[in-house]
């Protein structure tokens, strides 16, 4: 397998944990992060973000905005009625926003439109000059055999295949890379996940597709050239590589955090069983509740390693066990914004 | 080249020019357009999409918004100071508008963003029992050889080893679907070009990528092991392949739609000429007013064919030739959101 590049060590600009692969990048006068509406002859990119630790990505914008009201309250960073503006206003590509040491930022669905956004925000992170960041996706998915509203820590993210591999085509030549994810910290999370009692988490496989209808087995789909019998042997084989749930994003979110030496971690609920179905038909509040499992145990992950860094103990598991965690409902904005945000229900399983 | 289905036309369940491939669709007592927020059991899709004729998709939400303005305009449907809700209120993943017999959708960034979107908008056409409905991609793109500002109608969608198809992995396997495009479409939105003298407008390949950076041979992503030398020969085999642009759903989206029976076409003008460069520099003024051709020229198009229709001289490329084509800004809801919609700069190219 190789990435891409002749020597991973030696080829990347290193700055204090946060990689880049292009020697091009130093000798450019300005580098426009176009997606995101940010660049560095624009903005002072460390003074606004060299303080992150923490980078929790997301397919929906409203969800991400939820997710730092709620992060930014457990943490007591905000004020009552705390507004966390769009650091990328100026473009609905993405929606960006930060709460201390924590970056929140949507990136759509699939790998092609995760990708454009983790190039710009690994080159932010860079000039940045952030050290030691986490970066962990927070989303929904479909699972096979799991009851809904299970989460799912993931070990190791397949293509379609069942193969642990992201394929890139470059200069129209196709290049393979690793989607290894950080071992330790997908136990870390899976410790902060016992402090729950009101759901199920399991650490197993992740299939990440380039379709959400036939490229999952789908027979609600526009096109269906295959049985229930097809569909049902397909899942029966990803389950046999340990697979438990499906999304689009995780195989590039994995194989890029890793080219760059940043920590990642894939946490996404179950909306549904597979197995027994395709059509996401539960209740609006069924599946609101779902989507804020894997927010809040993210936000209990955050929480405990930040008391833990402040104590010196920095990313012990144990650190502030026994703590009661909590609910993103608890981020109480108010208003207009914050009802349209719990209006809002995760779209992507 | 298969399609994924054993006979195009038999295994179809055809409605009036609008066709899925599913015989599982009329056994669902319910079918949910989950990313779309619509649904068979929740909204009468014959009453409120039964009139569709056109549907014109693009990535960015806004500008679907802006551009339902302009033709709500244009075709003399709306009232001073009118707004077109969002059809898909209640969720961010798309948004879609209508004005009349033109919808306008958004479609996110890249092949699974906009493929999941088809799937839901073939079925709300399917279950409307919509006819003769017409398909335009309006987006942006980067150019090969081309002045910047230039407006290219696709004639064949290309991936990025110059080949005329589209890859979807079905139960794990490969099929490849033709990306062939509607020849006689592309030559009326040619001849609907040529009354447009502000700018230049050219019929040929695009290149469809499933990354924007080293996808497309740019020198300014997070990681790039390529020399200037080898981006430029990669250009210059895309060019020698007839590829004069280059953006992220054109594959996808034309196999989709010959699937379906409708008849599509791709119009995207190019933001920069990647032989010369990698970063959008242009200013905002220069980039949003290059954004606004597609639109213009696609409703240049859609008042044509619908005059025609009036006059019984349906799809004529002659009829209404003379008169002066407009543009978006003639749209003019005014406030605040019409600000931010100008604000709103193209973010793919």
């Amino acid at each position: 397998m190789t990435s891409g590049f002749n020597d991973e060590k030696k080829g990347g600009e290193s700055c204090s944990n946060v990689l880049v692969h292009n020697p091009n990048l130093d000798a450019m006068k300005e580098d426009i992060l176009y997606h995101l509406n940010l660049g560095t002859a624009t903005h002072d990119l460390p003074a606004i973000f060299g303080d992150v630790k923490f980078v929790c990505v997301g397919g929906s914008p409203l969800r991400m905005k939820a997710f730092i009201e709620f992060i930014g309250h457990e943490l007591g960073l905000d004020e009552p009625k705390a507004d966390y503006p769009n650091i990328c206003a100026g473009t609905d590509r993405y929606a960006m926003y930060k709460a201390g040491p924590v970056l929140s930022v949507s990136h759509g669905m699939g790998t092609p439109s995760i990708a454009i956004m983790l190039h710009e925000l690994i080159k932010l992170l860079y000039h940045a000059r952030c050290t030691d960041v986490t970066v962990l996706r927070i989303g929904t998915s479909g699972g096979i055999g799991l009851k809904p509203g299970t989460v799912v820590i993931t070990k190791q993210a397949l293509d379609a295949r069942f193969l642990p591999r992201f394929e890139q085509v470059i200069l129209g030549k196709p290049v393979v890379r690793s989607t290894d994810l950080d071992s330790d910290l997908a136990e870390e999370l899976f410790q902060c996940s016992k402090d729950f009692d009101e759901f199920e988490t399991v650490i197993s496989n992740t299939m990440c597709t380039m379709d959400f209808y036939e490229g999952q087995a789908r027979l609600d789909g526009a096109f269906c050239s295959y049985t229930e019998e097809d569909k049902q042997n397909y899942l029966k084989e990803a389950y046999a590589a340990g697979v438990r749930n499906i999304e689009m994003e995780s195989s590039v979110f994995a194989a890029m955090c890793k080219l760059s030496g940043l920590k990642a971690a894939v946490v996404c609920v179950t909306l549904l069983d597979r197995q027994k179905g395709d059509q996401l038909s539960s209740s609006h509040e069924v599946l609101y509740g779902y989507q804020q499992r894997p927010q809040m145990l993210v936000g209990h992950f955050i929480k405990r390693r930040l008391n833990a860094m402040s104590r010196g103990v920095l990313s012990s598991p144990d650190a502030d066990k026994g703590r009661h965690p909590s609910r993103p409902e608890a981020a109480g904005a108010g208003g207009a914004a914050d009802l349209r945000q719990q209006e809002q229900v995760e779209q992507q399983a």
